[in-house]
């Protein structure tokens, strides 16, 4: 039997990493690493320094693997998207029967926590139709918690409800019913231009945890255009960028 | 000038701290930790175990403070709860200036993440109405991320939001539009009872993260009165109760 551990790491500081995520790896026999590619290098490269400084067990072995490549041609985003999924499961599997045969325990460091907007859980579901596999699950500190411990503001006004949503369902379906505040992941267009900003706040960040982490805020109204500079300023200047916001509109501004 | 730290603890794991969270506790002059209660013994507790594992600076002096009890009395609960943050901050400001006076570092230790339905940047906010003091947060693993590891599932499907809610407010305003997963807290009624289980799957866990967790899932019509049983029985037992859970809606099963 394989057992699978997947590990979230935080999101950019090695310092996120929990005690209950390094004794994790500690305890596997096998961890697996995507190969840097030509773009995201620091995001690979974070996953190996993490094992350099943490990984104190020497038995530990750590397979890297070239990390399939999404065919953006698909006409079908979500057939392209299952096809990707079942090829990174192949070579998961792949690897794991090359170093381990059917027994042994694997981890995979998964950015965030393995829970929100990711697809390594998705995927183990398919190396499990290969493999006989238990999955097990290390929370790691998300970037919501990032954005907001970097602002030292509260997610929800008091007993009140929250949205977390992409941007494109808030370019596409505008501002939620029901709720004044909304965390935007995913987002490479800056959506918040699609509302109306009047009454909203915006909280936003890029890197966040992160030693180049920049962070703004502001109403919306005065911050959107120096977010849209800055946040294409920072990616030209990386290569990459990821960030994330919150948007909280002002009930008393509507009456 | 005072520096403040909130530092999330996690959600009773000793282990869910970061190493983060280990190095802030070990910067500070002073730690600030509520006095045991007669009720939810176990929480007061782990704040003293983790200071005792995780401090490792002699230096830094542990005070403890009487928290003062909310006034369940007063008819308007919003004043009430204003009132009991008052007090509290009253409480901190007292004992930051009887050890530190105006100049130094001190940390509190908050249940999962600062950030989710949780007081205390609330009450700091009103301590800087008194003292000249910076807030710097922290980020821990929250109860959502606990109750999503145990269960090894993503909180959102692929590319769809999310709602974060309370058990009132799923009463009072049954389940949100255009989402069709919510995370509910704060529920001290099983109010999962208040809306149509048709179509609905609940993965539910108490004390999650902890040695003593309680993990529930299937069919909200299934699995309701087992969680309803399972959370009086184990209330009784431990004398507190702290639950989450996830209620996802089958879009496929309404057409
Ligand atoms: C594929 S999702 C992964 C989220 C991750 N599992 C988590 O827990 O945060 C990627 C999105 O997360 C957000 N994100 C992740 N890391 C970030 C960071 N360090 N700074 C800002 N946003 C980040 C961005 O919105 C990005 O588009
Ligand atoms: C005042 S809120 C604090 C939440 C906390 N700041 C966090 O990040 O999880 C308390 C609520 O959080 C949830 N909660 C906190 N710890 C929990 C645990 N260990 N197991 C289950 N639910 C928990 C419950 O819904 C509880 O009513």
């Amino acid at each position: 039997m394989i057992e699978l551990t997947l590990i979230g790491i935080g999101t950019g500081n090695p310092e996120h990493m929990t005690l209950q995520a390094i004794r994790a790896l500690n305890r596997v026999d096998l961890v697996l690493i995507p190969k840097k590619g030509p773009r995201k290098g620091d995001l690979a490269g974070l996953r190996r320094a993490i094992c350099e400084e943490m990984l104190t067990d020497p038995a530990v072995e750590i397979a890297e693997f070239d990390l399939p490549v999404r065919d953006a041609k698909n006409p079908s985003y979500k057939d392209g998207v299952d096809d990707w999924h079942d090829a990174i499961a192949d070579v998961w599997t792949g690897t794991i029967l090359s170093h381990l045969g059917r027994r042994g325990k694997v981890a995979l460091l998964v950015w965030g926590d393995p829970s929100l907007y990711d697809s390594t859980l998705r995927i183990a579901e398919r190396v499990q139709n290969q493999i006989e596999m238990t999955v097990q699950v290390i929370p790691g500190i998300t970037s919501m918690q990032a954005l907001t411990a970097t602002h030292a503001i509260p997610v929800n006004e008091i007993g009140a409800p929250f949205t977390v949503t992409t941007g494109r369902n808030l370019r596409d379906h505008g501002w939620p019913e029901g709720v004044d505040t909304l965390i935007i992941m995913l987002d490479g267009e800056c959506s918040f231009q699609a509302i109306d900003p009047q009454g909203v706040h915006i909280w936003w960040s890029a890197y966040a945890g992160m030693a180049n982490e920049i962070a703004l805020s502001g109403p919306l109204s005065e911050a959107a255009d120096t977010i849209i500079e800055t946040r294409a300023k920072a990616r030209e200047e990386h290569g990459w960028i990821m960030d994330i916001y919150l948007l909280r509109r002002d009930t008393k501004a509507e009456t």
